[in-house]
């Protein structure tokens, strides 16, 4: 299963039944979990020296696509899933169940949590910390210098179920609340509350994001999105969630 | 002119004359048209569930720069034209003399006409349809989901001659109307009227299209621009549109 | 040096110990300078008519990292280093100790100075002038036509020691006064004074740079960067810049 164009380093651990595409090059520093497939036109486990000598791990069952670029000194979990030509630094901490697209642009001395869906696009800056269950969408920006150039770094935090939409930038050591949804092309200057929509350059406080009605008929809160958006979680996720919602319905209790 | 580290599938139907660059990958199930060149480090033809067995056609006397990844599915009329590292996901199907810059990404189920001339890096979202002559510029992004993340996909439509500036999004849904021009830098949320200038974050109706003056010291109105600039066009389009503007100047109407 | 798979034309001039990654191309219009690395799956020096049967040369102890595309008839200096999949067009100029984020798309037609640091995907029009010392942040454009499309063309110039933060866009024809910095998302659609803040869309004057304090506890001025970041560059710059804030301060002129 692996091409005989591949250039695959005798140091690398891989795992059962992995796929690796034709030109693509694995250096010596990576440790590959079984299953996982690797398209053509990679380099996986670029050295350097920032990687502090650790080496990159990809989980179990994961799809790196093709012309993806990681450096050494990485770990992700299991199911990791990645468009094509995506850049990934070294010291990316990420969980389980990621998912990169096309063309993003991870720059390393990040936490990412699990089930984080990043679209096209999307850029990560160093000390960046992303919760679980986040979506960002393309071409946003996780920024950290707030004086650029400068060697003073804060990164940004986004909280669980947060939705960042296209083309937003978050400035550096801001933090986005739980639940909050951020509107398209914005400028995100100062934290955000929890559960809200904010949007606009630079960024206001529209409405709680449950103001939001779905445009699907039902006239439902498009927020919180885990209430009707569940196409690619595991059940036991939908089933968590379900219940959330079940329960608060019977306590009277508005999300 | 197959290069001999191309790997190209016993499958693919290719016409004559066709050149195929080093380290490019061509699935069986693609069928490309005569003279057309395809450059180094590409995937043509990727398979995928998605693409309902559908297979790959390029039209002839296209050129695909190198390392370009088509997915299977897709259809384009003849003279495509690609800058490269441009991606194409299954089920767009394209008319003739199209032209997709550098880095675009273009995420399939979507309609796109003829003489279409997408700069780099334009992000095309599922459901959009773009009508013919239109011109989008680096970093625009036609959204669908009105409220991501969801399962409503509300497609943009841009109609003929529109040109959309640079890091412009066009929110899910929206129409732009012929001939309008979008401004730099702008987040259109709603429906332009036909032949006007928007701009803005949100945008807003700025002035009719034509109030804008050609700097190149004739002061000519710069819209329509198929007035002024034939660049690469073919003769016939070249003739039917000074004819368009002949006959309006003799009856004395003003477009 | 050069690795098995990459193809290197017997016309190409390369120096003494130059290495070349994997699956790379490299044209025979091509000059590459003394202890410059070539990543892999990479295309240097493609040949184009625009590029006035020019060669490429790259300057000696340069770093082009994997997947870049370099086309003929452009000039780098020394010390070139750039991050991956970086595209550059013809007849582009450039001084020494450039780099070139990963996803920088460099259109050619255009000049560059000494110790520019553009960082990731940034988008450079033809035309452009961009002076010594300037840094570039993420998905900023440089554009070039003041009504799209046309035969305009106007070039921004981008003077010394200016930032320009991530996600702007600098309008056709537009000066940047040396050491001023524009604000993220902003839109600059008009010349700026000289160490000034811009930002917004449109973007305004907002401060003197100098007003701005550094986030590292010591509320020094942030503007003048140089006054306080160096690092990577070489010792005699940062002396120069020691001394210019040396002699200013006994002369007490404040800059």
């Amino acid at each position: 299963m692996i091409h005989s164009s591949a250039i695959v380093s005798p140091d690398a651990q891989l795992g059962k039944n992995i796929i690796i595409g034709p030109y693509s090059i694995i250096h010596e520093n990576v440790s590959i979990g079984e299953g996982t497939e690797i398209g053509s036109h990679c380099e996986i486990g670029l050295p350097t020296p920032l990687a502090d000598n650790k080496e990159l791990v990809i989980g179990k069952q994961s799809l790196i696509r093709s012309h993806s670029i990681f450096y050494a000194g990485s770990r992700f979990g299991d199911r990791l899933i990645t468009g094509h030509r995506v850049s990934v630094r070294e010291l990316t901490i990420a969980g389980e169940n990621l998912q990169i697209g096309t063309l993003c642009d991870i720059q390393g001395n990040c936490e990412i949590g699990n089930y984080v869906r990043m679209h096209s696009n999307v850029h990560v800056g160093k000390h960046s910390k992303v919760g679980n269950f986040v979506w960002i969408f393309p071409y946003v920006v996780l920024t950290n210098d707030p004086h650029p150039p400068s060697s003073v770094m804060k990164g940004v935090s986004i909280e669980d179920y947060v939705a960042l939409s296209t083309m937003s930038v978050i400035l550096p050591g801001v933090t986005i609340r739980r639940g909050t949804l951020v509107g398209a092309h914005s400028l995100v200057s100062k934290d955000t509350n929890m559960n809200v929509l904010v949007a606009g350059n630079p960024a206001k406080e529209i409405c709680e994001a449950s103001k939001i009605r779905l445009q699907d008929g039902s006239r439902m809160p498009a927020y919180p999105w885990r209430r009707h958006f569940h196409h690619g979680y595991p059940i036991d996720v939908v089933e968590d969630w379900n219940a959330e919602f079940q329960d608060n319905e019977v306590r009277g209790v508005k999300k």
